[in-house]
């Protein structure tokens, strides 16, 4: 068993999962459902190959183990999700598993014997178009799902994340803020890989990047603008245009990041929705309701802590100067997640020792990985090159930095945790 | 027979015309369908009643007229339009035919005779709604409808405005640029009245002002602007964000504006639908593509040209800065129409005999009456006190203020039009 052949088992698993994701333009392997389930099967039979212990939590997240010779040592888990946003790409997620596939599977062909017990996760619905919500099966598998969240439907389906978990074979009664559901036992850390959804790596011409920290976010999936619609040929002393304020809001908060960026300071922010009434607006009426998506992000809880009040003092400015009332509506977040200092270093050190240089980069997106460094495990992630970003048919990954990632986890695993 | 009378009629007409119309939560009235018929209808009805001639003309507006003693003298036309936007009001557009039978009706009962014919017109789709084209009525009865218009298909119907003129009895091959199609022989001059779409009148406590000029306007109803999908994570330096774009020409054009405001030179924009593709924007999606419409209108021709190549340079100047194109699209126009200044003093001076206190207003709306001036046939315009403004379902007009127009015209017409 060699590197290629790891190469070309993994293609195949990939080309697997793009026929059960197919839906052109692109993948869609939609979470806790069909689709999804059947990407879990492939990574099942994966596991039956390599004589892996099959486990799954009560949110039904998938658990494969490589049993260690001590069954009591804390163990090492490593994963990614299968979910994909709609007519999304083929890498988002499933990459990341893929990879630690390899590893271990590499490991397994050269007679490696881990100390502690492995286990490889996949976690159900990452991605927040599900749900508006993301990392939901690792939240879950760490007890930090808002309470509210198994309420929450998923749009094409009508039916709740608990209605969901239990179709899938799940016990959401089970599922509750602080009762850990991940793998019984104490975890020594958490690797995760995962495409690079930003052309850092493209730029810089490196196959692998150590991620420094994962951004926290604050996200308000539909914040509502109300002003009043008026004539076209209102004066403009008398308008109180909506969606001029929501212009108001994007323009204020694209100064913010550039003046944030100038300082050094880390940030985004995304606005992926932002819309009149398409079923009412007319080319002669100033419009009365506007409705905007955000996402916040930084890499500090403190300075995300100010931009969020930085985001309340321009929407009360805009609120005033345009005479439109502005409701955020529902307020989800996610806990920024630092990387632990010596994974980084150890990581970066397996890479270098088989030939792979990397760079230290903070990751753009936020990843399961952050959960667990939000729980206090020491958490380190990899950043695969990938051309055209991500959540888009055009993501696009070079087999062999794919296999850079594995490689480096078979050797990161080879120096930390043989038996 | 008095003007008590002719408010109690007007009232009735009224009522009937909120029947037609009735889609709650407002009054929709169809242009070239069976509720703008149902109006010209009730409009005959009064002919008949008046004994006044009835008469279409290819494209099927409708004209009342009252003969005159000379037949041959140039003729005075009154009127306005029939059809509304969805869910809009009872009086946009109504309020001015049901004003000029109100005034011929009242002189009739006195015993007046005109010298030349006085003709009140009903003028078809005036609204812009119906196929993305205002004032279609008035200017195809002017020769002054643009080529391609007749190709142009009403959006609920999917049927073109040629095939719609034909089912109300039409004949759209008569219709060609630079024929008039209005009445035979001269028109000695257009008058109308219209409710105010600003309330400017309540804001001064009067019932009538009597119009200096109606802008003309330039149109863009779908502006695309095209950049790219991106990943919520990508960072700022790599994002062709169209949302972001559209939400920098929205601010743009209000500062163009805030500009000449200040600077005394009127005009005004709308942008009623401004949209990222509500079918498949994401909250974690950088849009790509984005869709507005722009109204941008002036009193002056050149100072309406002099706004137009501001835009086009506003519209570079974005496009540059966030690596996005921007096609702006079909463009539709309307000519500005100056309000005749001997008309003005006439009509301001009639007012003023019968006790009726205006003040001069440039129209922030269009209107047919635009189309006459631009055709340099003189032209006079009074605008009704209106509350809520106008294109909803709020539109209030005092009963009083309706029969304050209709006096005056009246008034105007004793000491202009006897025989």
């Amino acid at each position: 068993m060699t590197l290629a052949d790891e190469q070309a088992r993994t293609a195949a698993l990939l080309d697997r999962l793009a026929a059960i994701g197919a839906d052109p333009p692109g993948i869609t392997r939609h979470a806790f459902d069909e689709r999804e389930n059947a990407a879990h099967a492939l990574a099942i039979a994966e596991a039956a190959r390599l004589g892996f212990e099959v486990t799954r939590d009560a949110a039904t997240n998938l658990y494969l183990t490589w049993p260690g010779t001590d069954r009591a040592a804390p163990r090492i888990l490593l994963g990614s999700h299968f979910d994909s946003v709609r007519h999304g790409g083929n890498f988002d997620g499933a990459a990341g598993v893929l990879a630690a596939l390899a590893a271990v599977s590499t490991l397994r062909a050269e007679g490696f014997a881990p100390r502690a017990d492995i286990t490889i996760a996949a976690f159900r619905c990452e991605e927040a178009v599900w749900f508006g919500l993301g990392l939901i099966g690792s939240r879950a598998a760490l007890g930090m799902l808002p309470p509210d969240a198994l309420d929450r439907r998923r749009a094409d389906t009508g039916l709740t994340l608990a209605e969901h978990i239990a179709r899938c074979g799940g016990d959401p009664a089970a599922i509750a803020p602080g009762r850990r559901l991940s793998p019984a036992g104490p975890i020594r850390c958490f690797l995760e890989a995962h495409i690079e959804q930003a052309p850092s790596l493209i730029e810089a011409g490196l196959p692998l990047a150590i991620c420094t920290g994962i951004p926290g976010n604050i996200r308000h999936a539909a914040i509502r603008i109300t002003g009043e619609h008026a004539h076209v040929g209102l004066p403009r002393r008398f308008r109180h245009d909506a969606a001029l304020a929501g212009a108001d809001l994007f323009t204020a908060l694209d100064a913010l990041w550039t003046g944030e960026e100038a300082a050094g300071r880390a940030m985004a922010f995304t606005i992926g929705r932002f819309h009149t009434d398409t079923t009412k607006h007319e080319i002669t009426v100033v419009a009365g309701d506007f409705t905007l998506s955000l996402d916040l992000r930084a890499y500090d809880a403190t300075h995300l802590a100010a931009l969020e009040q930085r985001l309340h003092a321009i929407v009360a400015e805009v609120a005033t100067r345009r005479g439109v009332t502005i409701d955020l509506g529902p307020r989800n977040a996610a806990p920024v997640g630092p990387c632990d200092p010596a994974l980084q270093a150890s990581l970066a050190a397996a890479a270098s020792r088989i030939g792979i240089t990397t760079m230290p980069l903070g990751s753009p997106a936020s990843h399961d990985a952050a959960n667990f460094a939000a729980a206090g495990i020491p958490t380190g992630l990899l950043l695969i090159r990938n051309a055209n970003g991500s959540h888009n048919p055009r993501e696009a990954v070079d087999p062999a930095d794919l296999m850079a990632a594995a490689a480096t986890f078979a050797e990161w695993l080879r120096a930390e945790a043989a038996a």
